[in-house]
């Protein structure tokens, strides 16, 4: 994940380039750090695709043109180590009753490739800036919730969705942050063993 | 939790001071950031009292005096926001199928009183220092498994203690740190009832 010192609201309240910038990886750069300053200040729904081109300094149509949208713009902000939306269309088709396996199967292979370095440097950029905070927030409401949860789960989606975020970060940070034994190198099946029927129950199963 | 910066391996693996110090705050700082360096280079097996002392530059006798102990140390060493040996205590007794219920009642009311502020500093600071990181892997293992999961989990204490792992600190997270809603302003009572059937699967369940 990137530095986001840079979208602390006292530096970012005003645009800051007002000229028309030229195209290429110069445009890109610039909406992506427009774009976790007004994400992170307005929240998802709050953040027009006008105002991020604006603080960039670039015609808005540049959004359509690099990133093909709104919503994609605001996964390629979070840099994280794989586009979740590909992840969970390869996840969701099957029987839902059955969908904490295939999540923590995906989740676990990509942790993996990821490697706990980056794994830590995202979670400690969590920890210390609000604004990565802000944006991961918004990515478990409007991402689980809204894709994953609302095809599955019986009822109140939004706690689902966070009690499913409890158990996956929880997950991510023992296994590669702290490296707690036997987690910490244990295959894929037995975590998948051990976890699923915990996380299915967040998913379909009975709350309270 | 303290900076930890001062326990990387090449700072430390010689003793900084090597003359006695004076009694009083001075000893006992100078054995906490002694036990800090030497925990975290050793291990809790491997630290030995007379080691920490040495690093520390005063008489192992100091030890007992101002912790009691080198298990009070190390959790001193640790500076978290309540005495997990008292809290321990307090939770164990009552029956074991209802346990899962008596830690997060317990856990809730320290993080609720601690802050969402000192958590991310703790989550941070475990993040980002292996130091801090090796310490906490230390205390899940000694004091998670030897005194909880012992007295009650029927087989695996090890994988059960890294699991329950998983959900405490996963729990403390989107609750604290990201705030994610509606788990951040939740009652204790909505959470228990959420959260206990899980914790406890992994407390006294079967597992795989």
């Amino acid at each position: 994940m990137k530095d986001w010192a840079g979208a602390a609201p006292d530096e970012t309240s005003a645009p800051r380039r007002r000229g028309r910038r030229p195209g290429g990886g110069d445009t890109r750069a610039a909406l992506l750090d427009a774009a976790r300053a007004v994400f992170a200040e307005r929240g998802y729904d709050g953040a027009t695709v006008r105002a991020i081109a604006e603080r960039a300094g670039v015609d808005p149509a540049m959004v359509n043109h690099w990133f093909g949208g709104k919503e994609p713009l605001f996964v390629a902000a979070l840099d994280l180590p794989v586009d979740p939306a590909t992840a969970l269309n390869e996840v969701l088709p099957g029987d839902p009753e059955h969908l904490a396996e295939r999540i923590l199967s995906r989740f676990l292979q990509t942790w993996d490739a990821t490697g706990a370095a980056q794994l830590s440097t995202l979670i400690q950029s969590i920890a210390s800036h609000d604004a990565a905070a802000g944006l991961l927030r918004e990515f478990i409401t409007r991402v689980l919730v809204v894709k994953v949860l609302a095809a599955v789960a019986p009822d109140r989606p939004e706690l689902r969705a966070t009690l499913c975020g409890t158990q996956m970060f929880g997950l991510a940070f023992v296994r590669y942050v702290l490296k707690v034994e036997p987690l910490a190198s244990a295959d894929h099946e037995t975590i998948i063993a051990a976890v699923a029927p915990n996380l299915q129950r967040y998913l379909t199963g009975p709350l309270p």
